[in-house]
């Protein structure tokens, strides 16, 4: 099985209005939920791509047991999540029936004592051996240490599991000094840990702080990936329209479907191209539109990426 | 006992934001929850000023649990909420840091089936003996047949308790026709009733249409009462800053409890405009300022209004 990992777990709640305005009263026409949180998002693509994926990290709270309750019913994904006493975090997403635009509100996530961090590192151990691969995703809740995905990293790597790490900020930084197999950074997660904003040099400098092979997600502009059996781009076919939520965590999930079938770099980098691609041109924000994505795997550019030392 | 009924209850979400902005992302600073819905609030002021109370309605979901977890926890108050299978509604209220202000997104009520609409009669046909007045209050979830507080009205009526009604549009003109002891409309939901603007000629017109005593509550301009005993206007002794949230509720729960302890009139204004102000001056949205309350009460002003047939 795939292992993802997710600490800051999210019930995801959809609204939708006529139109927001700040100061004013609003009714909601629709109201949808769904388990959140980037590792819990790879695993549903992952097992809607016909993989067994067990969910691991916090689950808390009404909101924790809305999230289990409904990955109780998502057919490949077993939960391994682990109790604690804070609440599960909620994030809401407001679009405009109008304009189509979303507001995004996210609380903080709960915090998590010394003795459920310990409780979630025995899980973590005991899952290890029977995953082929593991994905660390997303933000840290209070109280987890800062260097926690370092750790996570280290254990992963000692049991000779790949790990793919996909965060940002500190928590990416101290994570990416611990040689995780893969990391996918944002433009902007880029930017921040290496300090440049030209993609092809902070791609390059993110793999020398440790990285083996570094995914820089660029948007419309599709990924550009620097590995130790080359470098490649990967462009999607034509500019998207849609919505771009969960687009990073299909690119991810492509990723790892790639790394435990053992496909070519160029391969994996089509996969992850036209499945972001299918997720932005989904309905439903975090969906991929399967008709899309297939369609789009013929037609995604993967071109060899040549002055990268 | 104090009977109020909320047959759409809710969980009251509060988040604290810098500025709420359409179309971006916002972290939330602070969370709170509590439970909600206009005779909920009611319950929790009268419990706060020493009242047993008894709350009845409709829950459901996670949401429905997390309100009857926090009920459980409110001293005076006893849950006689009836089960139902969708969830209870949210609210969420988005308070910028920067300047105070508010924005409401309310999400709609669950569907409530034929069978739990008779369970929630049998349960109030239970609860009716018991009580010295009854509240009905707030807006009808789906499902709910649109002359429901009409036939609580007769329903508590029959059993000879005293009955408040605080609702607005169709479901406040069918059942202002049974007759109820109280209503309590804003100045917009008294125009809605009457087609007039003229609060004076629009309370009047409520009381013909059926009510025995309509207590119009005019924002800063405090109370207009029009009831069997005598007409008066009560108000506040200055204009009031503050978070206007449960102003209404705090003025319903006044109300009740100066019919239940059958103070005279005017003593029931001073305490209804007395409690309301010291809602709006509260720093917590529909908790009220002990304090001002009772400094408050030597300072209302009620004055006779003439000219009412």
């Amino acid at each position: 099985m795939i292992l993802t990992v997710t600490l800051n777990t999210a019930l995801d709640i959809t609204y939708r209005v006529r139109s927001l305005r700040p100061h004013a009263s609003h009714r909601v026409s629709d109201v949808t939920e769904r388990p959140g949180g980037k590792g819990v998002n790879v695993a549903r693509v992952l097992a809607a791509l016909g993989h067994e994926v067990t969910v691991t990290g916090f689950a808390g709270g009404g909101t924790g047991r809305a999230v289990r309750d409904r990955l109780a019913g998502t057919p490949g994904v077993t939960d391994a999540l682990v109790p604690v006493a804070g609440a599960t975090r909620r994030t809401i997403a407001v679009v405009d029936d109008l304009s189509g635009d979303t507001t995004q509100l996210n609380e903080p996530g709960p915090q998590i004592a010394p003795p459920e961090w310990n409780a979630f590192l025995d899980r973590y151990e005991q899952l290890l051996p029977a995953a082929s691969a593991v994905a660390l995703c997303g933000s840290l809740p209070p109280g987890v240490p800062v260097g926690a995905y370092a750790g996570l990293v280290r254990t992963a790597r000692a049991h000779g599991v790949p790990v793919l790490l996909d965060t940002s900020g500190e928590p990416l930084r101290r994570g990416v000094a611990a040689r995780p197999d893969i990391i996918k950074p944002n433009a902007g997660e880029l930017a921040e840990l290496t300090g440049s904003h030209e993609p092809l040099r902070a791609t390059r400098d993110a793999r020398r702080r440790g990285a083996h092979a570094v995914v820089a997600s660029l948007g419309a502009q599709g990924l550009l990936a620097v590995t130790p059996e080359g470098h490649w781009r990967a462009t999607p076919p034509a500019l998207l329209h849609g919505n771009p939520t969960g687009a990073g965590d299909s690119a991810v999930a492509a990723l790892l479907a790639g790394l435990v079938e053992h496909r070519p770099w160029p391969d994996r980098l089509t996969h992850a191209v036209a499945l972001s691609a299918a997720t932005v041109r989904a309905p439903a924000a975090g969906e991929f539109d399967r008709a899309t994505y297939e369609e789009l795997l013929g037609r995604v550019a993967v071109a060899g990426v040549v002055g990268v030392a």
